[in-house]
């Protein structure tokens, strides 16, 4: 008698088979407005039955693919250098065991600790970066560790010219000023986003996903809705694009499934993941 | 004194009076993720309160139309086969009374109960499907009547080319490929729908239409969410496309008001009935 | 050590150096289907906190405007005429102390009663309204006082030729018959808004925008939802086009937040807020 | 094939041979903090499903009553005065017919509506009133007419002495100091109601049961709960209690089904509901 | 790294060392009100992290006691025989291999599908039924298998005087008459449980908890609440009188984790539980 | 014009004429299973409209007290140590300028900023703790900083025999064994807590009111609900027996409105606060 599984749907290769190992990063302790993000992976793994294995899109299977789901990592709730001490072991240890990390925030902070692994690994890594907030913040509520700051710390770690941001509608004055000749930022659209990809071929690529980036009306889950992004369609045939890429880890951030009772949210990250893991398949 | 009514909008003619008779079947017993669309034709009738009778886009009035509204069914809760026979049995009687279907689901099974009753009065009946899903496995979770199996179960009844699909977006590996030769499936949208609408002029149609073709973001209040579905003012523009045709049957199926707080999803399936009643009339 | 603002974000000038004047009218007695609007301005003040003073649409910061956000008025629940008369006491005294008034209802009836004293001060004043429904019934319901005859009593103020609608999508077919020659109705979208635009320019303007203009799928939090809207960007489109205009005042109804748990209808409107704020700004 | 009833179950005596007369009032425009009773008598109505007819406490049966369901009121929403005018004249023509009248608010204020028509049939009426609130206030929010006004309203209509107030736990100190000598005030709890039924015995009574007065434990969903209030089997034990008495009619006030998603509030109405109705038949 | 347990705590056993199996049976297929019992044994797993394994009513942890977690049986959703049949096959084979199957709801006719199996393998088998409802109709919406007929269902297997209920305080009249010399029927309380117990000793007991015995103000999750039922405290008390017995088997059913945002339903049948894996250890 | 106020009622005292001053500490981030007590102060606040001034418990009124809502504290959300710091740094301010302190939660852990801030002023300081859950651990999820640590914490800085726990029915069995000798704590009830006020009359005390101690019947609004608690009545009571203490400062924590949609939780939050409030006042 079969038992409902415990994975995201055709995430059930063993961790010794596996190529890529999916794992869920459930914290939220830096959200200033309305916390749960930390529930995001787990209602995804238990979502996922109500989706295909089966892209119609892509023409291709999760069945076809060699993914462990690792389950949710432990994180110390309430202590945010911890928590991220946590997440850039795990991912080192995944590089050091030769998979390929994607992570599940969790909140758009969780993407520091495994950036600071990645980075550590590949020495030429650049980011994609899609999102409604420009997160460049310097400090935020008086931390520097803040899902608002958190791609300014990816900054000091990477530089200039490595960071390529699309979609953001949302800043203070300050962050857009600050993001000119140092980070790539098109604002409220997908717009130059082949030629980047063009660019960027054959460097690893690091792809962070906050799924905020959609417009509010298809993506109500989240901690800070911000009207006028793009729609699914848009944001399914900007990841499309990335096929060419060599993503050498990526992550998909603040879904917070207590603010969409409806389970839309969910089931469209969900599809989002499904298409994300299918890239990289033949 | 007047009280609230009691039945849809503008659908309160005497059933000897009526032409058309609507009512609902309120039946989500297959349902294996969320079930929920037993409520839709209670609510759509509530919720039809804050709907206006006359159509800007038709301009046409639900006023000068002879519609019946008969109520739900009292279907077997958890007995499909039975449940199944009942809805037969009812629409069967509205044929032979010469008055023509319209059913309010229920989960997209109910469908197959009203189209025995159809392909029997009408031998040359076509089905014209709108749905997110394609419907077509031949069994799911160890049986044959699912929501998930009932255009399957109607091919079994019509055959080959009897069936179009339009809006497909969904459905594992086996259905797409299952269907070519057998199954007009239009992936994604509405395009060739104009060329169908113009083959099937003068024969008998049964419209089936599952909500969740339109995108998540304007009809969440269902089981099964899809992101990438068409728009309201699309699945509007296909609909009045379907003008020419005799639609001798219809229904709209898988709304689901309990996973929708917003009343939204309820409200556009109210408006959307408005317009296909309206259809046919003068 | 900071407190939690208590007025709307960048809204915080003193009364005495402001220009606008900010005010919720919390009223939604003649709500027949769900109310729930009286709610709207004190979830827009807490939920600014979510949003940015600075648009990246039109380069500006609420940093740098003079605006007094005044709280609510307490109106008196249960008893219409009561509460419009307070509502144009309080935008009388405004305008005797030239400020201009922002009042954010509450259901549109609350309209009514600042336009009584707009009327008042601005001879030629003429109104700009964006909305889904016509509002232009003699009574609703028994009575001549009600969210659905707000225009229709504006009219009686105004006469012909002084009130613009756009995006119109529901009605009864007497309001559409009557409205023509005496009110510019245009249908389901902001075509010849710019013609409406130049021909306005110079003139005093009162913009009243109901904000079930928006497709429910990104405004779900309405009382009276009504599927075919306009977008939001669409909606931000035709609202940064009424620059040229010399608005005198303006107000923004019908935001019903219960009916969204998401948030994502509170924050579309702040965010509307700030680009009609920031419109007059330099 | 069955519908689903449109009354409350076992009120489906036809009008002609009823001696009991259900109908619902569904205003709640004087609601200050939350409202949403008028959709109590609908939502009792479709609940009443889940209950059965016959009562375990009283061993007797709905079945065996003759009590016609009529329906809601169509009540003018937002004026006040014309509302309480509708129902008294509703009231008048029931009691006019022979007619025994029940009522399902709404909020606490359509009580005033069938006293009103009650005091004129009844010269000697007397009230005994269950409530957590005393409602005694001579003004609220600068209104005579509110929900926090109606007994005092009502006292000015019976005078000294007509009224016993059980279970009150909130009021201004004036409101308190005021009953003395005029109406008779058992704080908290059913104290002394054996007396009173003693009393009272062969009087008219009219009985308004305003649903707070149950602890918000057992009855969440009301606009104004107040902890500290009477266990449901307090409540039914003194509702049995009235049994002796000549209640020629009594209304069930301030069940507001949208605070209480579970529906246990609505339940248990239902409940009471079907004890009241039973205490007058044999 | 840990991962976050996807057992219910404390029952973390290997099956080989186990000598008692939970199990979920998700279905609620017959519910004919409001369906989602078939979310408990998902919910209550999640849950019980807030929940401490040791119990201070007991003084007994779960740490000490040798309990495996099966997951969930997946059943044929729509197809109540099928059903039925998978528990009942599932059952016979844990009493095959010596463990004591402890199952979760959920709705109550799942306890069929266990019953049976256990009655074949304790052929003096007593039941042992707490509930809200008598459950001892013959059909039910023209079905013999539903939750309001299960415990009817029981007798037909174990005939009279082997079934003893308590805390029924509803069902229609032809239920009470009926049980009368057939079933040991305690209304409203747990009067008589001492003495039941006493004279149940030795014997093969199966225990079925239907969670809507509590009072809805402490557990408002299950889909047919009945106000006036026993408290937690009464409830707890109850279950420790059950402790001198040799019970083979139970069940919990009816939590219904939708109709309770708040999570107490869930917490509060989690602990009870706890409790009753606590009665058989030492 | 009025406008609705901003602080607690009755709490309009300007800060120079306090005695007491109430403030919000808007922390949850160590919140393992469910946050939202965040959000507990503004929302005591909002609905605190639905509350009287007056008590007829005590036969007092807020209207005659003297005391100052200081709004929210704005918390470095996800640095515990750095949020801590803050509170203590507010509190001890305050009492710096001799007012009585008076915090709203947030979880639990709050306190300990407090009670630091109070342990240096009142060098004899004890502490009466009304809880479910002991919250006696040494370290929890590898913090020494959390809700469920908090009182350990407060006993490393008051030492033996200073803190009296009542109402506790949670805890693993190590909490228990370390407290004995240590700590008083009274499990289940009050029993005894008329003898802790005896023995403590003159000594200052600080009490700290977990509202969890509450059964989940009458405040599910909290995150980590727990059957068998104590009533509201009870609680009350508890709370007058204080009287006679000179309770220099106390807290109420662990409200989540987001988990209670009526609102109940809120209100029995705003109406004990209230009775607090008025136990020191003449």
């Amino acid at each position: 008698m079969d038992k409902i599984p415990k994975w995201f749907i055709g995430c059930d290769a063993m961790y010794e088979q596996s190529d890529t190992v999916l794992f869920g990063a459930p914290f939220d302790s830096t959200a200033s407005f309305r916390p749960g993000s930390r529930f995001a992976p787990r209602h995804m793994r238990e979502d996922s039955c109500g989706l295909e294995t089966y892209s119609p899109y892509q023409d291709r299977d999760l069945e076809n693919t060699s993914i462990f789901d690792a389950g949710d990592l432990e994180l110390c709730i309430g202590d945010t250098r911890t928590a991220l001490a946590q997440i850039e072991g795990f991912v080192s240890q995944l590089l050091h065991e030769k998979k390929r990390p994607v992570m599940l925030g969790g909140e758009h902070l969780v993407s520091l600790g495994a950036i600071r692994a990645m980075s550590k690994q590949y020495h030429d890594l650049h980011i994609i970066h899609f999102d409604a907030h420009a997160d460049l913040r310097d400090s935020y509520l008086g931390t520097e560790l803040s899902h608002a700051t958190v791609i300014r710390r990816v900054w000091d770690i990477l530089g200039d010219g490595r960071i390529y941001q699309f979609g953001i509608r949302s800043g203070d004055r300050g962050e857009f000023f600050w993001a000119e000749n140092r980070v790539h930022t098109q604002k409220f659209n997908f717009n130059g986003l082949e030629d980047t990809v063009n660019a960027l071929r054959g460097k690893p690529i690091y792809f962070t996903l906050d799924l905020d980036v959609l417009d509010p009306s298809c993506f109500p889950g989240t901690g800070t809705p911000e009207a006028g992004g793009v729609s699914f369609s848009e944001l399914l045939d900007a990841v499309l694009l990335l096929k060419p890429l060599n993503i050498v880890g990526f992550d998909m951030v603040e879904l917070s499934p207590p603010l969409d009772h409806s389970g839309v949210s969910t089931a469209t990250a969900c599809k989002l993941l499904r298409e994300l893991l299918l890239l990289g398949s033949v």
